[in-house]
Parts: C-alpha cells; structure tokens; sequence
C-alpha cells in the first residue's frame, strides 16, 4: 500500500446531517473545517447541494441546501481540505450551480440507484463541464443484480466521471463482498478511481474501508465519530490512525470528538444500534429500523427481528 | 468453509465480570445459559475458576471464584452448551479442581503470558490428566518477539492441550495481523486446534473473527453486546448471525440484549471509548485508558493522548 495513493473524504456535516435534520451551528461546522485541515483530510462534504424549491425543508438546517454566498461566509479563506457537496438526482437544481472558479465547491457527487445511473451521469456531465472534480456514488449496491450493473459499467466508461463510489447503504457488506465488488469495479471500470462509502450495521465499516484501500481504492469515507445515518460510518479518527502517511494526524480529531461527538451523541443517536444491526444482517434498508427507534418500542428487538424475518413482511417489502 | 468446523465460546460472564465486578445475578446468568443454548452457542464461559485464598476478593461477585456446589444450584442440569472456566497463573489452587466426572464444567482455559507458557502447560497437563478439555490462552500476543513465540511452540507440541488461542489483549490487531498469526500458529501447531479471542478497541473484534474463522479457527470467542473490559470483545449476535450453520439462532441472543444488556450498558461501560480506542491504535495496555475513565478527565481524549504520545510517558511504561 503506497502512502500517498488514498484520499479522506469527511462527509460527518453531510451523512450527520441526516442524524440530526442539519442542525450544525456555523461555528461547529468551521471548527469541523479546522479540524479536518489539521489531521491532514483532503475532502470535507460540507452538505447537501440539493434545492429547498424541489424538497420539503421540515426546517432542516442551512447544510442541507447549500448556498454560495453562505459557504463563502462560514468557509472564507480555504485550506488543503477541499470541499465537496452531494446531490440526489431529482433533487438538484442545475442553475443553482455557479461555475467552479465562482464556487467554494471543489468536488460535486452524485448518488444514483442502478436503475438512474443514466440521469446521474448526465449530471455528472453538467458539473464536470463547469470544472468540478465528480463522484457517482451508486447506492445499495448489495440489491443490485450483474446485468445491472454491467450496463451501468458501460455508461459510465463512457462518462467524464472521475470517482465511480461503492455504497453500502445497508450495511451488509462483508470483507468477501468489499473484495468481489472491488475486484469487479477494478476490471470493469479500468480508467475510473473508485470509492467506498461503508455503513456501520455489523460494525464492518472500518474493516471493510482498510480491505478495500488495501485493494487500491483511493478514495475512502468517514465520518467523526462514525456519525452519520442509522449505524454510521467508517470514523475519521479510525481511518487516519490507520492509514501510514505521515499527512495525517488523529489528535485534531480527538480534539473535535472530545469537544462536540461526545455531548452531540447524547442528543441524538448513531452507531451499534441493535435493530440496525439487524437489519444489516439480513440486509435491509434501515428505514424500518430507524422507524421503530422513534417510538416506544425501539428495544423490543426480537419484535423487530420477527418483523424483518416473517414471511408476510418480506413479501410486501 | 464448512457449516460445522466451528465453536462459539461465549465469554460475558467472566470477560464481562471484568466491567461489574462479577455483580451477575444468579438468574441473570441461568438466563443466560437458557438464552446460549437455544442459540447454538457450544461453550458458555461462566466465570473464573481462581482461588479466593491466593487474591484479594474485593467483593467480586461469585462468578470470579467459581464453586462446584454453587455451580450445580446455578445449573443444575446441563444442556447442549458446555461450561467452561478461566484460570490465571498463580491464582488457581489446584486442589479446588475436581475430577471432570464431578464437575459442572467442560473446560478448563488457562490464560498465560509467553513467559509463563511453561507453568502454564503444567496446569494444563494436570487439569488434563482430570478428564477436562484444555486451552492455552496466550495473552499480549502483539508484544512477543519471535523467537520467545518459537520457544513456546516447542512447549505446546509436547503438551496434550487441545486448543491454542491467540488473545489479542490490546485490541491493537487487523486483518494483516490475524493473517500472520493464525498462518504462523498452523504451520507451527500442526496437531493443535486454533482459537481466537479478540478485543474491539479499534471496532475490528468481530472481522477479525471471522478472517480468523475462514483461515480454519475453530474455537471463536464472543460476548452477548460485546460486554468485555475495557473495548469488549467480539459480539455473539454478529458471529451467530454471520456463520452459516443451521445450529445457530440469534433469536434468543437478541432476546438477551433486550431483557438485560442495554440496561447493564447504561450502568457500566465498555466498548467503543475513545482512550481504548487510542489505546488500542498505540498497541498498549488498556489499563492507563480504564484508569483515566474512573476520573473527571475522562473525556480528556488530547490531553490522554498526549500523555501515551509523549517520550516521557513511553519510557516509563
């Protein structure tokens, strides 16, 4: 493993967001930016680039619906750490986007289902002709079927995307699975970095980012903590303790972990969480999961696991 | 790998003894014995086999000097899942040991530095000579040298143990580790079964485990939501969720956590901390990070790590 081959992508301000309805504080948010430049992340996800006229805002907080006058207020003066923002198909507005000379932005990332990889690269289109850095980052890969995803593989070969991502969005991705689809991306995809954002279900996120490193992918997800939907993510704090290249520096990230993870985890809930796990293991969209932890029966867990495994349940899922 | 090359040996009441003091109720830990049963879990650790006489008892509960006639009250008849105990050098008075045929238990572990393998394997032989199953725990593997380790497998291929464990102690090890050792301990132990006891300060118990499993380790140590010193272990619900034979059940473990281990987390703590993580990633002790969580600086993660990081601190460990 080459020190120099990986890049950190931060993305605790984006995938929290989803923990917390983005409710970052300014200073929390520069603090994050400080703190990642210091522990040597070359990518901080600072939100959402998707629009507040094509979604409900349910009073969500300023990162979900980023704004370039408001991210050159938090953000003015740059460091190393590039920024980076994520939109959803359907979701973005494409003349909210400035060119990326007129932008803060240095990355723009597109998560895509299999079945909208079309939609996705032409977007990826659009923001590489305006000079940003992309990803497409497919989702729920662990549904997705091989003739699926080798006509994926064909579109996207012919795209300017730089980063094609592998995304366990339910955690249920073991080390045998990082390395069939890694090996897989790798042959199919010859000219294209690739990525891995992993979920935490089964407390595989880590292990799995380091296998895959490991393998070459190059560009790695975290976030501080492992905060991030459901069970979360692969943490920062684990990731730049492990990797060998003397860039990076973990103490930055204790220092934000002992000054906000700690106090932000008692309010509000991610990580090993057991009916996530569950629904890691048989894997499940964590939707059900996060829905019963929202009400009076969120540790009846064997109620949960009857749920998930009955026959009925399966059939109208 | 095959459906039925491995066993689970459970380890919450003795491993888990170390957070509580061994305060486990007596129905508490009968429950627990239903719940690994009807799991498919084939070994329960129910605590140590030490000797009152020869260690401060510090009103440890009785799980930490395991009686024969308690034992018997506490399960009076037994099941498919054995019982096993933990003995440590110099703490055991042998005389205390019956013959297997009176006994409650199964199998005797003996936990032992790689100094002491020699004292070690003389229990060993004697608690073999009384009709029980034997284990040889090596502790602090990620701090022996070679050549002390070759010594050691000279002693053990000339004693009668049936199983060697590789006990990572510091929770320091991953993938490329496990991969050393467990290749080493089979070419090295041709004869002897391989066991694995992990901790989860760097959240990689449970994949090493089961990287371990794959390589052809047979006895996996695992606890009921980790519960474990320090980072805790390799939980049960994962690993009986992960193997694929028949036997295993995570019905009833889920059933546990449920009914008894949440409320037990929210009165003691293990697991992911971020000194035993820090401990873990500097391959030290987690004794300096449990010392530091029984203060007011117990969330002093810079100021913690500072002191491991430190030259002073490093000299005088």
């Amino acid at each position: 493993m080459k020190h120099d081959q990986h890049k950190i992508l931060d993305c605790t301000i984006r995938d929290g967001g989803l923990v917390n309805n983005w409710d970052f504080s300014v200073e929390f948010v520069q603090d994050m930016y400080r703190g990642l430049n210091a522990a040597g992340v070359e990518y901080m996800e600072i939100g959402y680039k998707n629009s507040a006229k094509l979604l409900k805002s349910d009073n969500a907080g300023p990162w979900r619906f980023l704004n370039e006058d408001f991210l050159r207020e938090v953000i003015p003066t740059k460091n190393d750490t590039k920024l980076s923002a994520l939109v959803d198909i359907g979701r973005v507005d494409e003349n909210d986007i400035l060119p990326r000379e007129q932008s803060q932005l240095d990355l723009i990332r597109v998560a895509s289902y299999i079945k909208d990889v079309d939609k996705g690269l032409q977007l990826v289109q659009k923001f590489h002709d305006m000079g940003y850095e992309t990803t497409l980052n497919i989702m729920a890969l662990s549904h997705v079927m091989e003739n699926e995803l080798n006509e994926a593989f064909e579109l996207i070969n012919r795209s300017p995307v730089d980063v094609v991502y592998v995304v366990d969005s339910y955690g249920s991705m073991n080390h045998k699975d990082i390395d069939y689809m890694v090996n897989k991306f790798q042959r199919l995809l010859p000219e294209k970095k690739l990525g891995l954002h992993m979920h935490n279900n089964m407390q595989l996120a880590f292990s799995n980012t380091v296998i895959g490193a490991e393998k070459g992918v190059e560009f790695l997800d975290t976030s501080v903590f492992g905060m991030g939907r459901a069970a979360g993510n692969c943490t920062t704090e684990l990731l730049v303790s492990y990797l060998k290249n003397p860039r990076y520096d973990v103490r930055p990230v204790l220092d934000l972990i002992e000054r906000h993870m700690v106090a932000m985890r008692e309010k509000v809930e991610w990580g090993y969480i057991i009916p996530y796990m569950v629904a890691g293991t048989l894997n499940e969209h964590p939707r059900v999961a996060m829905a019963v932890r929202n009400t009076a029966d969120k540790d009846k867990y064997v109620e949960f696991y009857d749920k998930l495994t009955t026959p009925e349940t399966i059939a109208n899922n």
